[in-house]
């Protein structure tokens, strides 16, 4: 068979239309502060659209409470492991803006990459997925052209640019800037863990929508107290070690077993141990709140 | 012409690119009560996309009142038929989850696919673009792989799983599983019907960001009242046969043709009688409220 | 080379790829005051995939405040400049819908495509970016099938359906119908400008998750005061003309410079002169608001 010039061209053509297809993901998921009330986030995702107009750009949350680092990190916990591997997250809540806070590209084990202050927003997703490797955004040659004179959008001019040529292809891993020890900020926390016949764990984030509790506390460590679906559970809750609540309920699969307006524990989406109101609102009935300040231990009435 | 194997591989890669350009339109677009404040919407985005990055994902809303059955029906009407064919929708209002509820898929007779527990969210929906097709989720197939042991989130590892795979093609609306009579759960509601020279209907919903009262009256119906614009109507609002409102005021083609602050009749963007304060707020001002239990009086003033 | 009709096949097979993806950009960013809890911003979004599923559709914001023009027209001032080239925007906060202002089109000297009402939506950006030429809507043509009846979802019926034609190349710019003359309609606002060594503006909008103060005056404006990092600036409010606050604070690049609780004035993400507190809300403290109404005075206390 003789191959001329046109079946060679033919053939390129093929070979890039099939490479692109298998190229990078080209999602960038969008985390921030900065509410849906003004043009901060889109502005965000025109300057991704300038880097290549192929990616597909999607959003965690803007509802994050401002500053609150803490409930950033729980939210990409809960979200991060759920896109496929190359999946590129851009988190901006950033309280330390300016100041000497470093802007860093987290890889974890599981092959995402996360874009964000490195300020303990990663606190969660570092210990849950793994470390692979953290670079430092060098902000010479990873900065939106024309933005130099701008100290306070690093969201849009720094973070989602850098993202967007991450995620496009643009640039590589390597090329975000100089690579730091496999180490993050990390904010602490009460880990989940038995210690005399309880349970001790911390409310990392509320169900917001419907004031549910959520703890730490996993399915195999409340194994470990064997405990079985109808039987009940001491819970107390602690804020900064006062007692705010006390009270037991039974442990269920499903909120349908328990009756409209009755608390039960169940695992939630995570699989783990949480507080809830049939068709009611756990948090608001018992003035519970959640973060890195908030406990809780569990025991098994028998 | 001599056609050899080279010729043969262009013309079938050239066959594959237009059947994969030809295939279903690959929309996935999601409803919800979860609000956008964590993850949980993210997380079903991140299923998606872990089953095809093709995919184009959009939402309808995540705001519908929590546990409210009603407003996700009639978020559904409002929306689903401006979508092209083949579009899957994924609705999860789902107060009885982890319930005897069946999780199913409808096909209507406009060719759109709907994933939703079968719990009255499907009731309006169904009555006016047809049935063409309900088959109940098999979960032992299709379930995302590793979330066997989680009871509460079936939005994210049944229904958006489900819906992605068929938005992609990876399975037929055959391969959801077994079919189901031609029928779904129904919320039952004052259908639009003239009666003794007045109209009868229900008030589905409010047009919640400036507080228009809706009905389910359309302008077929109206007509029958011999209505011109210009005419006065007497309204009268019910809440469970309790009088809440009686007033009359003109009938308009726009808002503009009455005075700021004055009440109106109208046709909505779905061409069915809806009454409003030019720039004010008539639910808020009258106490109205919309769901199955709300219905309107309508008559002409002669 | 003899040229097989199966070689020329190829050739326009690949010419044809080529063109589609080298054509508009194909991107839509839709900006309305209809919040998300109902389905009008999804419907809008269901119009342009039945036009071409190729269409990437994105949000500036949904949050407007009802008929608000003027946060309308800044939110555009704010993120259209961050898009590529050939993006179409449509705007749909339109207090006067069915009344005689004209649905327009505005392409800027930028590149950039809006779809509006023409009623002072389109004031900011006309200014900032130029009027590169100005189109009204023939909704003869540039409406949806099916559409004639109903009066009042313009941003459905014929904006979105038209925005997607056009950023799909369905339909040429000169096609949205006859050509006007090159101005917009324009909302009255204080200007920057310096007069008696103060600097006079406008406060177009509030940072309003940070409750921040955003005024119109930049930085080179702010420079012929001869301000450096670390200066008093003194501040007054009027809200027509009635004085509402007057202060002074220091001027600085990062929020961090100033302990928590204590009032900066920093340069924004567009470069604009702003006052805040560090980690507080300026706004609500010191009940200022913004809009068209509202003015400042700068001046460097020596």
């Amino acid at each position: 068979m003789k191959i001329s010039l046109l079946h060679l061209v033919c053939l390129l053509f093929m070979v890039f239309l099939c490479r692109t297809a298998s190229a990078q993901n080209k999602i960038v998921v969008f985390q921030s502060d900065f509410g849906l009330k003004d043009g901060a986030v889109s502005a965000m995702k025109g300057v991704a659209m300038g880097v290549s107009t192929d990616l597909k750009l999607y959003d965690l949350s803007h509802e994050i409470p401002a500053y609150n680092i803490w409930e950033a990190a729980y939210r990409l916990l809960q979200t991060v492991p759920y896109y496929p591997k190359g999946t590129v997250f851009v988190s901006v809540v950033d309280p330390g803006v300016g100041t000497e806070r470093k802007s860093v590209v987290l890889k974890t084990k599981s092959g995402h990459y996360i874009v964000s202050p490195d300020n303990g927003t990663l606190t969660l997703l570092a210990e849950s997925l793994g470390i692979e490797s953290v670079r430092e955004i060098n902000e010479a040659v990873n900065r939106r052209k024309g933005s130099g004179k701008s100290y306070t959008f690093h969201g849009r001019d720094v973070y989602a640019y850098t993202a967007a040529r991450l995620a496009a292809g643009t640039i590589s891993f390597e090329q975000i800037g100089k690579q730091l020890p496999n180490q993050v900020v990390s904010i602490s926390y009460q880990k989940a863990l038995m210690e005399n016949g309880k349970i001790k764990g911390n409310i990392p984030v509320l169900d917001v929508q419907y004031g549910n509790v959520w703890t730490n506390i996993d399915g195999k460590l409340l194994n470990q107290l064997g405990v079985k679906y109808g039987d009940q559970l001491l819970l107390t809750v602690y804020h900064l070690n006062k007692k705010i609540y006390e009270g037991s309920m039974p442990y269920h699969a499903t909120f349908g077993e328990v009756q409209e307006g009755k608390p039960l524990a169940y695992l939630n989406s995570l699989l783990e141990l949480s507080f809830a109101i049939n068709q009611g609102n756990f948090a608001a009935e018992h003035q519970v709140q959640s973060g890195n300040e908030w406990k809780v231990e569990v025991s098994l009435v028998k």
